[in-house]
């Protein structure tokens, strides 16, 4: 094919690199590349490139020309090491790890000790004077490589290492004698031959080769592509692979293993922050088989090397510009760099760190508001179980869906609806949860599952109700039948039983663990110097670095925040929280209560004069609501819905009713009542409500509700402005699909508010718009924005009309299996479908503009408070978002990411 | 403005048109000028254009500068004919006609005699010599004057006539003296200044200019908007005006006035056809004064004038190259020609005449295939009375939804529904209809309600259900209490009667008219020979007719014509009708009836093996329905769409259960097994079940279902195969919004494909696509292209989500508002609405074959079949369109003219 020829090199040594090639050399071996290109003490290797990998997913084949690169750059480690490959006097050994552009933490394959076999094994051991280090480090390889490689149960080669401790007599491993480490290869090899029917490669080449190809199938394990599925990383990376020269923390007292951080990930507390292990390799550290040091223990033992390590990090944090994490070897006194990285870190941490840094002078504010997320953000603002508080942890599972919950345990969503009836706090402890289940989840406080991910039918669903959940505590075991539920310590819980679970980190404790509000709650809710009160100092830095971060967000941003309310206090909450005003007023919600008669009665009436009647009895109601927003959002813009739902959401549940009706016939007593309304009922039952009788067609169809509720804000602003206010109504008709609509909603709106106004003599004017959530508004926006004063994007019902689902019906019943499948990623519910939905959106607002190019654009579906879809709406050019009263700082803190992260500068926001 | 300077003329003189300015003239203007340019004898006259009107309705201002050009042509006018308006001794009189740009014909206005006033009156005497004439004339200027320009009520000028009558002691209005006459004169001007506050003005030239502004303010009416909307035309065309020098027909024994056709517009026989009346007006004879005689009396009476007239109507013919209808006068033994225009005709006519200019050589077929259309087409394909069957005519309403019913009467939708399940054929006669009615609509073959026209709930409900409709037959007193149903002559029908109702005609009649098969549908059914066994002369000339231009329509017709059909026979006659395969077969037709239950089974079993159970059972009934059909459209593609309905519509209804399981436990009955469907029925309800689990989705989540189907698929196609047959299965996943969850089908489907196929070894293969139907699919077609052969377009459920209303929930509730207030012209499940739901079909299109050029796209909703939709489809390209089997002639011969008016040539049609 002489491909070859003309491509790039899939084979980059350390020294070839830089950290800005991560596409092509992943993290890890960009990260690697960089340290080298600083000088700092790199064991030398080189990256074979996700290009290779690539090549070798679509193709199945050995990639040309690969075999002959790979050899060049041995040859070169073996010139710069002094060491060959398999030599039997004094070998050289490498190691291949996996390293794909994103981070996939134990997701993927190493094989250490590559280099090994029965000739070189003695050589290692002349050379390093440890004959028990060589055999233990042969028979680490073999183990590995019959796992990775050969795709062998992992536990034939434990069960033999335990037969040989146990025949020792001893009880870890590195008290096995050099004798039984040979016995134990043995066995080992073995086991290979057994297993795949071929003996392990003696030759160092052939287990280079054979090691690499396994970490490039390793992409593909199931493992791997639901681990990306659920990170929401693509599928066509493919991983890169790292050839490195083994350095040994396990050979003698002068050598050891080690990880840090340059400050601490956990709170942001400044300094380093590490453990260091003498006499170990990195994988002892993680078997847990010894209790690791403080980083200072090396300083006791190693001062040069301790101040070597102190000096890169601080280099390492300066290069960076960020918190780094890294992996060290000391071996025989020598300092060796294994890995570095941006490091993770917790949501407090994040704001804290980045405001540190712009104090050091490493970054701009600009820049460390790119380090921190609405996502943390929200973490931050849930409440919490009180730090310190003493509680037994009874597992850990996937935190599935986040906040602190606390309730009496119960086994059915019967019990769970029985309970919540009765005002008891329950949780919801299933094995797994299925549709049958969502009373149950509603009524609880919280839900915990012994199966499932992130992605199960519980995670989804909880998130979508935003409860909070744990799912997938393996280990504790479920007995729904005897209603109990047993830890892996045998701790056994008993219906009725307190439990407290954490959602954000996936923690379940026995009894009541008291919970407290989140302190950045407090600082939007009641202001900074409230916040500051008798809060610890870490809580102290943590909301002034919010506080900063919010306010260079708030001068930022290109958009303005709205916050959808139904009240005035919801308003007032909103306002405090930073929104400017408000992007959507459901007006129905206004008719529930008591005053739901009232809305049975319009609709069960039969001539207009009743209706009228009716609606005259709903007028002031209305008003004085109307009168309560506008006085909590003076001055700001107020944007009402006209009556949205349909009219039988106000009337009684067809099917019980029909029940109760022929029950009551059975017995012989008087039904005519209940029949009359079963009539009612049975007339406006629509198979589709979704797609039935509601928005505008209402407004158009039932003659005078539109105007009346026009008339009640116009009345109340009217009111407003004569009390000093300063009323800022909008109008939105819900629901259109077409401009004819618009156009007599609008005469009608203008005609009944020009009748108001004048006889007030108020001088006052209202926009009127319309909500875009129809696909046929998009498509024909340009028609509909010649009526229109702005649009409003509602993105819930123009996710369900564009994908045909609604959400109700297939959230419970097959968003899990499609998580699973990989057709979603995320619900298209909770983060806007860029494709589909998105490019609904787009098409509206060019359209709209094209014949309207002031025309004022705004979101308020779920989605205007979630953080990838805001800066979506940012970037096709929305003025605002508007989202619940708690996700109003989220979407500031975004808003404010998306303008410096697009380059765009601050403008004007209404 | 200085407007008039810069601005085409508002006026045009008969002999400054043409016929091609029809936009600018309207209809009637436009064929004055054209006879004009003729030299045919044509009063002279000038046009007010519709440009003048838009302007005087869009700003309610007499347009600058039209009185001038008025004046100017008055002054022309007078030239020409030696006369002046007004003069005392000769006046001028004129007309003053509205004429449109499309034939409104009664819902606008005239004014005849204008010129006359209490001078010229007597000029008109002295100069005709019949002073009883003149005075008839002015009477009528001032009863027209007033109900037309002042809007005082007709019945009061027709009151005081009668009076006048009464005293005279004569029957008729000819009949009244001078005197008599005189009186009126003055009676009606005291109405008209007792109404308007004003004298009649004796200025003829004021009468003209209120006359003109009178009908230019007639376009807005409330009836000529109604008619407009039931038409189809556009708001905003405006009407031209003609004023023209009168000519008199009722002017002494040698004058009169006649119409006629060039051929017979109800038969489409060959030759002149018409009624003429001496000694008359036009109006007179829509008065039905007297009876008209046969054109062939003015041949008796006037054999000059009536050989003009033939050789006139010759040339007219031979110059529009169409059947002309024409008003024409006879003034004192001259003849004038009033008005022309190519004439309406009856569906059949349209047939017959289309293919005698082809053989005249007047026009060519491609032309004479413009000159029919699909609803001509669907006209003749209904069942009809048989002609001259005795039957005794009740009424006539609005011919709402076409065809021929005959039933017992019924007043009630419950009694309606009780007789259809006895099996009795019921007519439900209601007063109007309302959604609670729907039930006994669909139990009855037709309906017939005493209001409202063809947007009325039961007229498009009736259409939606292709069920026969007489609308509004006024004269009918229906009282639902009696039960009983009056007409006008006092015939009173009672429940159980029988009643025949024609929706074609819009006829009631009494009793049962037999009903005679279409003749058309036995030729395409039969074939020619056969279907011209027996027939009449007329029917064998339609016949030929219909089967000359339905060839030339498959000649040159791009798209091809597949049907929608479910089962072998209704394959096989959609075939005899000229499909070219099967667009749509749905599958879940084939799980009604005594499969349901296996279906119900499939639904309520808990473990795969069970299900599996259930499939093995479903796999050889469903192979031999594909077995069938593949027989019945051997050699032709037959697509078909794996299962798309919710499960639960396989389930009892959920309140029923409800109800029974109520009411049979308070019973104290064992409801043990309906409890546990009960509890399915609940667990799978959906509230939105359009929105739901449903096509691919509930293909992906039930394991094995969709593989059951396409294994039944392919062993039928195997089957086929070796016993010779040609089978050509296309499979189509239906309800795709994500390339994904077809990328997932096809996987499964091809799998289980090859399976079949290699172990049968019969070498076929079938093409994989999907339905595009939800608006994501439209919009990610792009991608989905690049996993699917063909896409077909199920307009029925794109049009619902791109709306967002479900057909099932809306039409009944407010689709009859909607077209009372415009919204609607046409309901968009009838005619595709091209603005919305085509720019989706158009988008899919561009982007499918972006990425997949030779995409086979095609349409199977019903709009497959509507020919406004039809000419749409080809413009956008699609390769077929797929209907019903009775409209596939209907489909052949749109697609044709399709091709033809858009003047593209015929190309390949799979």
């Amino acid at each position: 094919m002489g491909k070859t020829s003309t491509r790039a090199a899939l084979v980059f040594s350390f020294d070839q690199g830089d950290r800005s090639m991560a596409d092509l050399l992943g993290g890890k071996g960009a990260n690697l590349a960089e340290m080298s290109r600083l000088g700092l003490p790199v064991p030398p290797g080189f990256t074979i490139t996700t290009e290779a990998c690539r090549e070798f997913l679509a193709s199945g084949e050995w990639p040309q020309g690969l075999t002959g690169e790979m050899a060049a750059h041995v040859h070169s480690l073996e010139q710069a090491i002094g060491r060959t490959l398999g030599d039997g006097a004094d070998p050289l050994l490498v190691s291949v790890r996996s390293g794909a552009r994103f981070s996939m933490p134990g997701m993927m394959e190493t094989v250490l000790n590559i280099g090994l076999n029965d000739v070189s094994v003695e050589g290692l051991a002349q050379q390093s004077g440890d004959e028990r280090f060589a055999w233990d480090s042969y028979r680490r390889l073999l183990a590995m490589f019959g796992k990775t490689v050969l795709d062998i149960e992992g536990t034939e080669f434990e069960h033999k290492l335990d037969d040989a401790k146990t025949a020792a007599g001893v009880a870890t491993d590195i008290e096995l004698p050099s004798s039984a480490l040979k016995t134990l290869v043995n066995e080992f090899k073995t086991i290979i031959k057994d297993h795949s029917g071929n003996d392990f490669p003696q030759d160092p080449q052939e287990q280079l080769t054979q090691a690499v190809r396994a970490v490039f199938a390793s992409w593909n394990t199931d493992r791997a592509r639901l681990y990306r599925r659920q990170e929401h990383i693509a599928e066509d990376l493919g991983t890169a692979v790292n050839v490195q020269a083994m350095v040994f923390g396990n050979v003698g007292e002068d050598s050891g293993t080690g990880v840090a951080f340059t400050r601490d990930p956990g709170s942001g507390d400044p300094g380093v922050y590490g453990d260091y292990l003498p006499k170990a390799q990195g994988e002892d550290v993680v078997a847990g088989i010894r209790n690791a040091f403080p980083l200072e223990e090396l300083n006791r033992l190693n001062p040069p090397a301790y101040k070597e390590l102190m000096q890169i990090m601080t280099q390492l944090e300066q290069h960076y510009r960020d918190l780094c994490d890294i992996e060290f070897t000391v071996e025989r006194g020598k300092l060796w760099m294994l890995q570095t990285r941006v490091g993770k870190r917790t949501a407090g941490a994040a704001f804290r760190i980045a405001t540190q840094l712009v104090d050091e002078g490493l970054i701009n504010t600009d820049e460390a508001l790119l380090r921190v997320t609405g996502a943390q953000l929200a973490q931050l603002m849930f409440p919490r179980f009180v730090a310190g508080s003493e509680h037994e942890l009874l597992a850990t599972g996937t935190n599935a869906s986040p906040g602190a919950a606390v309730g009496h345990v119960v086994f059915t969503s019967e019990a769970a609806v029985e309970a919540a009836a009765k005002g008891e706090r329950v949780i919801l402890v299933r094995r797994e949860t299925n549709p049958d289940d969502l009373a149950g989840m509603v009524a609880a406080a919280g839900i915990l599952t012994s199966r499932g991910g992130k992605t199960s039918h519980a995670a989804v669903v909880a998130r979508g109700m935003g409860k909070t959940a744990v799912c997938g505590a393996e280990s504790l075991r479920i007995d729904g039948r005897a209603k109990t539920l047993t830890s892996r310590s045998g701790v056994v819980v008993a219906e009725g039983d307190l439990l407290s679970i954490d959602g954000t980190s996936g923690e379940v404790f026995l009894g009541e663990v008291p919970v407290e509000p989140s302190a950045i709650v407090q600082y939007f809710e009641e202001g900074l110097e409230i916040a500051l009160k008798g809060v610890d100092q870490d809580t102290t830095e943590l909301i002034h670095a919010v506080d900063r971060l919010m306010r260079h967000a708030d001068e930022r941003r290109r958009m303005g925040v709205r916050t959808n309310a139904d009240t005035g206090p919801d308003a007032a909450r909103a306002r405090r929280m930073g929104a400017q005003g408000i992007g959507l007023l459901r007006t129905e919600h206004m008719f529930l209560g008591e005053r739901r008669q009232l809305v049975e009665d319009l609709i069960l009436t039969e001539t207009q004069d009743e209706r009228d009647a009716v609606l005259a009895a709903l007028l002031p109601m209305q008003r004085v609501d109307f009168i309560d927003i506008l006085e909590a959002m003076d001055g700001l813009p107020v944007t009402i819905r006209l009556i949205d739902p349909p009219l039988h959401e106000f009337l009684p549940d067809r099917t019980e009713l029909a029940v109760q009706v022929a029950v009551a016939r059975e017995r012989g007593e008087d039904v005519s009542d209940d029949e009359r309304i079963l009539r009612a009922v049975n007339r406006l039952h629509e198979e589709n409500p979704m797609l039935g009788l509601r928005g505008v067609r209402l407004g158009l169809v039932l003659p005078g509700l539109f105007a009346m509720q026009v008339r009640a804000i116009a009345e109340a602003a009217c009111e407003r402005k004569k009390n000093g206010g300063d009323p800022r109504a909008e109008i939105m008709i819900p629901l259109v699909g077409s401009v004819k609509e618009l156009q007599l909603a609008r005469a009608e709106a203008e005609r009944v508010m020009a009748e108001v106004i004048d006889a007030a003599g108020c001088g006052l004017q209202f926009p009127i718009g319309t909500m875009i959530e129809l696909p046929r508004a998009a498509l024909t926006a340009d028609q509909i924005a010649e009526y229109a004063d702005f649009f409003s994007f509602g993105t819930n019902d123009l996710t369900q009309t564009t994908w045909g689902f609604s959400r109700d019906d297939v959230e419970a019943s097959f968003f899990s299996p499609y998580f699973a499948k990989g057709i979603f990623a995320v619900s298209p519910f909770e983060s806007l479908d860029v494709e589909g939905v998105g490019a609904m959106v787009r098409m509206a607002v060019e359209k709209g503009r094209a014949t309207h190019p002031d025309l004022h654009c705004g979101v308020c579906g779920e989605h205007g408070g979630d953080p990838a879809s805001i800066h979506f709406f940012d970037q096709v050019g929305l003025d605002y978002v508007s989202c619940s009263p708690f996700r109003v700082p989220v979407a500031r803190l975004e808003a404010g990411r998306s303008t410096v992260s697009s380059g765009t500068s601050s403008s004007d926001s209404r």
